[in-house]
């Protein structure tokens, strides 16, 4: 009989799996073990906090340990760490990190959530740079805010551009420090396919910060203070944050010879079960099952965690409760701008070798009429027949995140691009339009299905002009204005059938207006009158993304 | 063959189904009728240029009938009204309102988009009352907007607490206007059952907004400078809102014969087709089908308006397209709440005698610690075993749409309250929280199927009161001198382990915290140590609203 559950990791999983099982069973013996001295963090709060807008540092505190212990009858042990499990005898190796004493505790169950640990790679100058932090708990918070404070840095390189390097960006500007972005890819954002992220890349400039794509740290020197790149570039600098991913911290999983993945990501079944079938593991630390391509991935976010921690617990307690997979949905708030989605991106489905279509859409986020509305760019993904849903993106000012998540509950209910249309969404002017982004997003690929319009991609388009296509702008000329397709030609809509004595049967006519709609409408009435047609997909506004 | 259409009313089905036929097929002939001088206007945006947040009237003009002639090739005709439909000749009577001639034009389709009007019953002293005004369309704003300018008045009496009553008090407050509501309901916001429309009363007092419930209008006098309620009490008043509801505007469908049913709505089909073959309605005139309960309704906004005339011309152009009911997904602002539903209502669910759970959670709507968290009032409502979601109500602040919209979604794709856990959606501090509000919901009304807690509502609270029912307050001592339930017994959630001799095991316990959680931990440790005890679902804060 399972009568006494021992905890490795108090914060996301640790502490949700913690608290459910004490919900679940009053007898339990619960240990849970945490080597920092602080449990039930808020480790998504901490850029914040450093920024400023989190101004109380208590508030990082969800839980303490004196509040969790009596609310759960929970024995916490902080600045405890488990240093060896011991599998067969069912027991950890605890180091008292203020004592440095070691001592042994047996487990019925073991629950793994010991997290990831940044990455931090053998760079050369690394280990001299004084000004170089990571970031990933309260202590590190502590002293990335500690040399702000005390050496009022004027500069900062931020290596890595990712969330959480973005995040920090933002809060260093908050700090008045001017940043320079390090990113090894041509993008930052990686849930993000390219031309979306380019967004992303216009707003960092204009919010005055330095972006270097392409580009990877060769070395630090002057303990940190020059930053050399692989380009041969040198940045004088004040303070670095490195920030190029997580990596699973599971040497005493690995020790104890657990079942792990190339990554050293901790295995484990649907149940969250681990190849020892008296240990669990969740969170940061294990492998999970892609929910759109249902291959084996790490996607370390605090949602899964919480999730699997519960899942765990009531698989302990005797209750089934298997986990899906990740979809990945997430959420960034990058200054004005919010960066969000779910499921696979074009480059992930590309790697893993699944057809899909592609379309991008620009619609208001409430009615246009109604002021405050701003364009948000969506991108769906899905596949060329059944129109299965198997990503999408969004980015823009307002209501981004909230397509996303009626996307990624649509996912979940197995909804394909056909349901889209009918999801009934909330509307009134502040808040939508009458047919919503997402109901927008179902029937632009409907129509893309269903035959009634052929699309092209933005990354098509500089072959198509290379090739001497014919390229139609059906906009009014005053829009040209903003840019135009090179060598295209200019026939407004609602020109459109009255002088289509200028256009030719016989060659395919690449049409384009701001935003797909028009030219949508374009498509519709050439082909029908014997034109062949293709739209360009998402109008000049995609194509002019990746042109900065 | 089909060739000629003819839609009856240019507005938000009409135009729809107009717009979507010519993208579907070049060659009909399609004749758009309007008795109005506009077609495609803003009706959803008219309060607010009333209000003065929508300043330029051109922008209540979604299309004007230049730009959409020229766009899909359109006869639209303004000012024309469809007098008589000729359904044995396939032909409608058109009435030039211009010249008050009237002329035929036949159709091999007839497509009815009438719309509703406002009521206007005949209360005495109505037809003199000249300061009193309904809102349905562009001349109706403009004679409001001008009664307004010209006679700047000090007070105003709305009739009706309805989303366009709200809409306007809203409105008419931000000129300066000093609001009197009466309502002969015992709240506002039909769509939200009475707790959750209390959080809005509140807030419209907090606006210093004059709410009158339960009261009707008896009679106008002194030319509607005068309104006498049914109580007797007599209201002083310069300017009137009638917004008491709407009409289907079908007379000349119920003269042409076609089935109507008791409201006087279009009976349709699931492809909107009318009891005449050739004859299809859709938006605000049309009976359509409860998507929860599958009873006929009339649901009366936008969403189904524009669906319906896309699904309309779909079928027209001989693709199969079907209509599954209406949710009833709505959202309205008032002043700086959201307040959003989605299905049944417990008022509906009880008319219809279908069993139902109810539960209601208050969480933030992103993470605590990031500035800006509101609560949300969340309220689900779902059947008692198999956990299918028939409604939920959202009041607060911020995000509130967002989540009735994602469990919209989820009820579209069948997903049950067992799948509201698992919906993975966007999380970081600025927009959520790891356990978003919706898998919140999701996990309390899990447990509560499940049998984990027992749960009673804010409605029996007071009997058990009077029956000397024994209640425990598990909050902490500072929190009660925010309000109690009378009589209860304070032991802190904290203590609860300690002092359990202080409680009997011989009687319900009836526990409460401040919005539920606490309870729920409260009653998980009771329960399983052999006390019998219900949580007070919500907590104080839901038995509080009511209160005032
Ligand atoms: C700066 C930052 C911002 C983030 N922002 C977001 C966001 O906006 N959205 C989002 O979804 N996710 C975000 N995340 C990720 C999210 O915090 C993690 O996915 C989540 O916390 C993982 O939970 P976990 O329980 O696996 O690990 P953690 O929460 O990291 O907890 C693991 C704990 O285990 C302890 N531990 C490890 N090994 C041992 C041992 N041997 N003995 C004892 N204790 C041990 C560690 O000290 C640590 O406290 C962010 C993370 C960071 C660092
Ligand atoms: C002030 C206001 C605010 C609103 N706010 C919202 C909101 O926030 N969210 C929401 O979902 N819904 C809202 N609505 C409701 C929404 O506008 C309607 O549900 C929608 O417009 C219905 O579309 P329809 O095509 O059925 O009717 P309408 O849009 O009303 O169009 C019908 C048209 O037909 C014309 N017509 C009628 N009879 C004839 C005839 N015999 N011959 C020629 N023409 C004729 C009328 O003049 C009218 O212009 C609001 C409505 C109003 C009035
Ligand atoms: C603080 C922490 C220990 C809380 O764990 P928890 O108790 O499971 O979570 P919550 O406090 O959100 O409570 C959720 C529980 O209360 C219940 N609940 C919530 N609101 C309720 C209400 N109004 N009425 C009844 N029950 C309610 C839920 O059903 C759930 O119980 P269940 O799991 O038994 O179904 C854990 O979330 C944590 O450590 N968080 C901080 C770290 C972290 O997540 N970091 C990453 C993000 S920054
Ligand atoms: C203005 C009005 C005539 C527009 O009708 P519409 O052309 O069907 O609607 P939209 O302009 O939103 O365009 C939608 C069409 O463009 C397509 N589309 C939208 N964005 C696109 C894009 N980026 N790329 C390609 N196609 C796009 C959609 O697929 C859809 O076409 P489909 O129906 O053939 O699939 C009609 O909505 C109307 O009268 N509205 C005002 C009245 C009203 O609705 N009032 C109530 C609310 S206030």
């Amino acid at each position: 009989m399972i009568q006494k559950i021992v905890i490795v990791g108090g914060v996301a999983g640790g502490a949700s799996t913690a608290a459910r099982l004490r919900r679940l069973n009053e007898n339990y013996e619960i240990i849970m073990f945490e080597k920092g001295e602080y449990i039930s963090f808020a480790n998504c709060g901490l850029p914040y906090y450093i920024g400023g807008t989190i101004m109380d540092r208590s508030r990082l505190i969800v839980q303490t340990v004196e509040a969790m212990s009596a609310r759960f009858n929970i024995d916490i042990r902080i600045l405890s760490e488990v240093i060896q499990i011991d599998t067969a005898n069912q027991s950890v190796t605890v180091k008292n990190l203020r004592t440095n004493e070691s001592y042994h505790e047996t487990y019925d169950i073991l629950v793994l959530s010991p997290g990831a640990n940044p990455l931090k790679p053998p760079i050369s100058g690394i280990e001299e740079a004084t000004n170089l932090f990571t970031l990933r708990n309260i202590p590190d918070t502590d002293a990335i805010k500690n040399y702000i404070n005390t050496n009022k840095p004027k500069r900062a390189v931020v290596v890595g551009g990712g969330f959480i390097g973005l995040e920090m960006t933002e809060n260093l500007h908050a700090c008045g420090i001017y940043v320079t972005i390090v990113e090894m890819a041509n993008q930052v954002m990686a849930p993000l396919d390219y031309e979306m992220a380019c967004i992303v890349h216009d707003h960092l400039l204009d919010k005055n910060v330095d972006l270097i794509l392409e580009d990877g740290v060769k070395s630090f020197s002057n303990n940190g203070r020059k930053v050399t790149l692989k380009s041969g570039r040198e940045i004088d600098t004040e303070m670095i944050i490195l920030s190029i991913g997580v990596q699973p911290e599971t040497k005493i999983a690995k020790d104890a010879g657990l079942e792990l993945n190339a990554r050293n990501a901790i295995i484990v079944d649907s149940s969250m079960k681990t190849s020892d079938p008296h240990i669990y593991a969740v969170g940061d630390a294990v492998e999970v099952k892609d929910y759109i391509n249902s291959n084996s991935t790490l996607i370390p976010l605090a949602w899964p965690a919480n999730r699997q921690g519960r899942i765990v617990a009531d698989n302990i307690a005797g209750r089934i409760a298997n986990y899906p997979g990740t979809l990945g949905s997430s959420v960034a708030k990058v200054f004005d701008l919010t960066v969000a989605a779910t499921g696979n991106n074009e480059k992930t489905l590309n790697a893993v070798g699944i057809d899909y279509r592609v379309l991008h859409i620009h619609p208001g986020s409430h009615a246009a009429y109604y002021p405050g509305a701003f364009p948000i760019s969506l991108k769906l993904i899905f596949t060329a027949k059944e129109g299965k849903i198997l990503g999408a993106q969004g980015v823009g000012f307002e209501g981004v995140e909230k397509r996303i998540d009626v996307i990624a509950a649509a996912i979940k209910g197995k909804l394909s691009v056909f349901d889209l249309p009918d999801l009934e969404l909330c509307y009134a002017p502040p808040y939508s339009s009458a047919k919503d982004p997402v109901n927008m997003a179902g029937y632009v690929a409907t129509n893309i299905i269903e035959g009634l319009v052929d699309t092209i991609q933005w990354h098509e388009v500089d072959d198509i002009i290379r090739d001497g296509g014919l390229v139609l702008d059906v906009r009014e000329p005053f829009e040209a204005d903003l840019g135009t397709v090179e060598n295209a030609v200019n026939i407004p809509l609602g020109q459109l059938r009255g002088r289509l004595n200028e256009l030719p049967k016989d060659k395919v006519i690449y049409v384009y207006c701001q935003v797909g709609l028009r030219g949508y409408v374009a498509c519709r009435i050439l082909t029908q009158l014997g034109y062949m047609c293709k739209n360009i997909d998402g109008g000049y506004k995609t194509y002019a993304l990746v042109k900065g």
